[in-house]
């Protein structure tokens, strides 16, 4: 029954020769990298204005224009990511992770922060552009706000669903919401910019007003940096194509990275215009309404094109988070081939994907989603430093590489365009993680560690298994002799079978039965006698109705007493028809079982009797 | 870990010897099987006067006065179930239940339908009594009337935990309550009718003053029948002297017969004299406090008396809870060695009481808590049928049994008194049934006949296992031969132990593989000629990287090819020195082993390789 449902909802298992790499053009390509970064602008001005107006609370306010520069200050890092980014690439054109990198030119330990920070990352995608895809969604339907955390685990288990079902990351299913969404943001931006000139919309919000400070102090610098680190959740995302590039047709680097600038001009560009226009239009946070909605709105009118934006927004942010189900699990599965995760990560499921992963990776952002009450703004300081670490580690590990590299030409332009590059995200990182540390980044930075020590704990465990698995040392035993001991609860067939099989085994058999609550002693004794009486049957004793413990104690004396290489402990075990009927039956088998496998020197075999009705 | 948490819990477990009776005298007794039938006069009046003003809203108004008439009439109707189970006592001295009763007078149905009424009633005297406890508490401090369902929980978990230590029914701690609640009940009615006397206290209710209804007409029948069928809950408990019979000194049939009288006795003046009281000082039902609690500040004010009586009547509710804890799991064992019950059931536990019976009767009582949160009036309907179900079928067994009986003396009436009760109680019971079938008493008739065909089944099943284990058909077997396969992953310690051991019991050892990733064959069995060249290795295919799948068939080829009497699977299985080590390892044995023991004629090995470190 379990094999049908699985079936019904997977689909047929496919065969291992099925799994092949697809080439794609730049124009396919695209799509299938971008919509993790672009959909970022769907949230990212938003998340600079709450950052400004949160000013307010410790009494300074600072004006909505401010937005502007944070955004062009934002364009430059991507600007700078992107060619950094842009070198690894032509590095590594078999995909170039922040884990491979690190691995590769800096180490484990480095590896291992990029690799927990990248995976923490993945599931924050998730939990994010899900919330941030159901609010968009939302704010057209605003019935639907009281949903929220109900859509958001619906969508995590609809994209779960596709995914185990092996849903290739195809340029069909990607080109149409991405290039929708693309559409549909430049046509907002121009569009607005096209009505504000000439009607000259209001700049309504009572912030947008607000004069700048006039002096500055420390906190206020802090308060700036902060609705910086807020935006910067911009860029998340980028690194994708530099994870990606084996889609590319040849010349895949060149390809790569035509792509990639693109993106980043993209990015840039509908970034920007979001948050001067949200800026003109005065739009400001709401409850239950995203800015970009709001903007819509103001811009379009409450119509068709405003549903279509929300529409694309919700898909553009949907496909973000499953771009998350294709890397967590290739980096998990990577991960685990290093030995640094339970090797069942790295097993394919029934339709060729790591499907072990995949259902964590849902888990996960469902618990985040959960806790957080799909409200991406207190998701967002979580997001940035996992993001962070990655992008530093990973232009840190260019760096060594082009140190490291035979090639002369245009080495030390590399190096300096990656070690300018892990600079400025380094400095961003400090930035992130000093200015979001009380709003969640703390919880990131205690699990890093946590989670680098338990990579390293797993690994240490699978050294150690090879280690004693290893036939270096291996000594031919002498013959093994053995003694089977067959604990029963009275004499009928099942005990019978049971005896038959252990004499078979073992020339020393022993039968052993607990006395628990007056046992017919003499009639048990006569029985034993009539059916099996080249057998010892010891009655063991129970004043406490313990079963297991006489038993186990029983067991170690013959151990003991015996010298021979093992026991074999033979159960007579009764198997039901229907599951119902197991229940009318005590577990002890069950139990005994479980305890003797923690015994060494014990082997355990079970003598199944089957009930014929 | 767990083991000291149960030793803290419940402490030491306790020998079987320490299993014995105690025998006490009629004053010491009377509060033991006192409590749960006197404790439903804490209930039984406003159950009443609720049925009687529920008229209304089908236009009906009678006028509360009707409740003594209507009391008058319960308090027969305890007079005749008394006399009639006084003649029980005297034919089972050794205790007299209805199960017990029916089975040997009127066979196996009667008696499975009469102990499934019994196993319900004990469920809802629980709840009920749970339920009414805390309404008492809640009643007097109306703060804590939000939490009654967790306290209700509560509750019944420290009584399950109270007797999963072993409370006896000891004197020592039903007396006082017991008497306690019957004195401050006495002084309550006496008090009340000296104080309404003297200061004639208001009928104030507004109903009080209703006159009769002049016409009659069948639903008005019906609706006063209802009232009749809901104070029948103060008979609840009365059958408690037949079963427990055995606690009594010589001459038990006497004392306990005596007993029997005066807690009739007791509890018809108790329940009239509040059901007058009530009338007298217009007290009516009122959501978060009981009239019994009403009354009592009416007549005490809110004084330590009134304290005193509503902890007296928590007392007293919890320990009627408490006697089911003791019933439950008696006759549950009972039925159990008749084979009715699963024979967990009948396990005496560490502490010498059958704790799988109380664990149960605790989940279902708390599963009607939650339901009907905690409300005595919803769940007094599903009380009423069983209770009925149980007095009819003893009372008719009696008469079967003085019928059958050789004794000449006073034969006659002892039939004619049993046959009063049986026909009266049988009628209590269609009114019961009938009055009280949307209400909730639908459940418990559709739930007995499942019940009792569940019961069936059980026996059914246990029947046919003693039949299939009989050796009265055995035939010796001819020495077993066996084939003995051994799966394996690859070539290291572990492998070959199992090796080693499947050669130590079979000649015929078979090694088998199943190629799931690019297995590097050539590798595997150079490896494989190296170590073990004597055991044959197969090397499955399997493309949809199923392991299970291809390992079963291959095992079913080997016993179709082979005539041997038994395959034995020797599985090589993988123990950590810590949990969570566990499961960086596939659980690869752990399903292998659960599907094969469903296979007939094989036998499963578990060969553990224990981790040093």
């Amino acid at each position: 029954m379990v094999r049908s449902l699985k079936k019904l909802l997977l689909g047929n298992p496919l065969h291992t020769a099925s799994l092949h790499e697809q080439r794609l053009t730049k124009k396919a390509a695209l799509p299938i990298l971008a919509s993790d970064n672009l959909s970022s602008s769907a949230y990212a001005t938003e998340e600079i204005v709450v950052a400004l107006l949160a000013a307010a609370s410790v009494g300074v306010t600072f004006p909505l224009y401010y937005a502007i520069p944070i955004a062009l200050a934002i364009g430059l890092l991507t600007a700078i990511v992107a060619i950094s980014y842009g070198q690894t690439l032509h590095a590594y054109p078999t995909g170039g992770g922040a884990y491979t990198v690190a691995k590769e030119n800096l180490g484990v330990l480095p590896a291992l922060v990029a690799g927990s920070s990248l995976l923490v990352d993945y599931v924050l995608t998730v939990a994010v552009s899900v919330a941030a895809g159901i609010a968009a969604i939302t704010s057209a339907a605003p019935a639907l706000y009281e949903h929220r955390v109900g859509l958001s685990l619906l969508t995590i288990a609809v994209i779960l669903l596709a995914n185990l079902r092996g849903v290739r990351e195809s340029a069909a299913v990607f080109s149409g919401p991405v290039y929708l969404f693309i559409a549909s943001a430049f046509l907002l931006i121009i569009a607005g910019l096209f009505r504000y000139v000439t009607s000259g919309a209001a700049v309504a919000h009572p912030l947008s007003a607000a004069t700048a400070p006039e002096t500055w102090n420390v906190a206020m610098v802090f308060l700036l940096l902060h609705a910086f680190a807020s935006g910067c959740a911009a860029l998340t995302g980028i690194e994708a194509v530099a994870n990606g590039v084996t889609i590319f047709r040849p010349p895949v680097s060149r390809n790569a990275s035509t792509v990639l600038y693109i993106l980043a001009a993209l990015l840039t560009a509908m970034f920007l215009g979001i948050t001067v226009l949200s800026y003109l239009y005065g739009i400001g946070p709401r409850e239950g309404e995203t800015m970009l909605s709001q903007l819509g709105r103001a811009v379009f009118g409450q119509g068709i094109v405003y549903y279509a934006l929300q529409i694309a927004t919700m898909a553009i942010l949907v496909l973000a988070a499953n771009t998350s189900y294709a890397d967590f699990p290739r980096l998990g599965s990577v991960m685990a081939k290093d030995r640094f995760l339970p090797r069942q990560l790295a097993n394919l499921g029934d339709r060729l994907v790591f499907s072990n992963g995949m259902i964590l990776l849902s888990l996960a952002a469902g618990f985040l989603i959960v806790l957080f009450q799909a409200d991406v703004h207190l998701l967002i300081p979580l997001y940035m430093v996992g993001v962070f670490i990655a992008f530093t580690l990973s232009q840190a590990g260019m760096v060594i590489h082009w140190l490291r590299t035979q090639e002369k030409k245009g080495r030390r332009w590399r190096i300096a365009v990656n070690a300018f590059g892990a600079l400025t995200t380094g400095l961003v990182l400090i930035v992130v993680a000093t200015v979001k540390f009380l709003d969640g980044a703390w919880v990131i930075l205690a699990a890093i560690p946590l989670y680098v020590l338990l990579c390293w704990r797993v690994r240490q465990h699978y050294f150690q298994v090879g280690l004693e698995m290893s036939l270096a040392d291996y000594e031919k035993p002498k013959e093994l002799r053995h003694t089977a001991v067959v604990p029963v609860a009275g004499m009928n067939k099942m005990v019978l079978a049971a005896i038959e099989y252990a004499r078979s085994i073992s020339r020393d058999v022993l039968a052993v039965t607990v006395n628990v609550d007056n046992l017919d002693r003499e009639k048990l004794e006569k029985q034993w006698e009539e059916w099996v009486a080249d057998v010892p049957l010891v009655i063991l004793e129970s004043p406490y109705r313990s079963i297991h413990r006489p038993l186990l104690l029983f067991i170690d004396e013959v151990q003991d007493w015996r010298e021979d290489d093992v026991v074999t402990v033979v159960i007579p075990e009764f198997v039901a028809r229907r599951w119902w009927q197991q229940f009318l039956h005590n577990q002890t088998s069950l139990f005994l079982k479980a305890s003797l496998l923690f015994r060494k020197r014990i082997i355990v075999t079970s003598v199944p009797q089957h009930l014929r009705r």
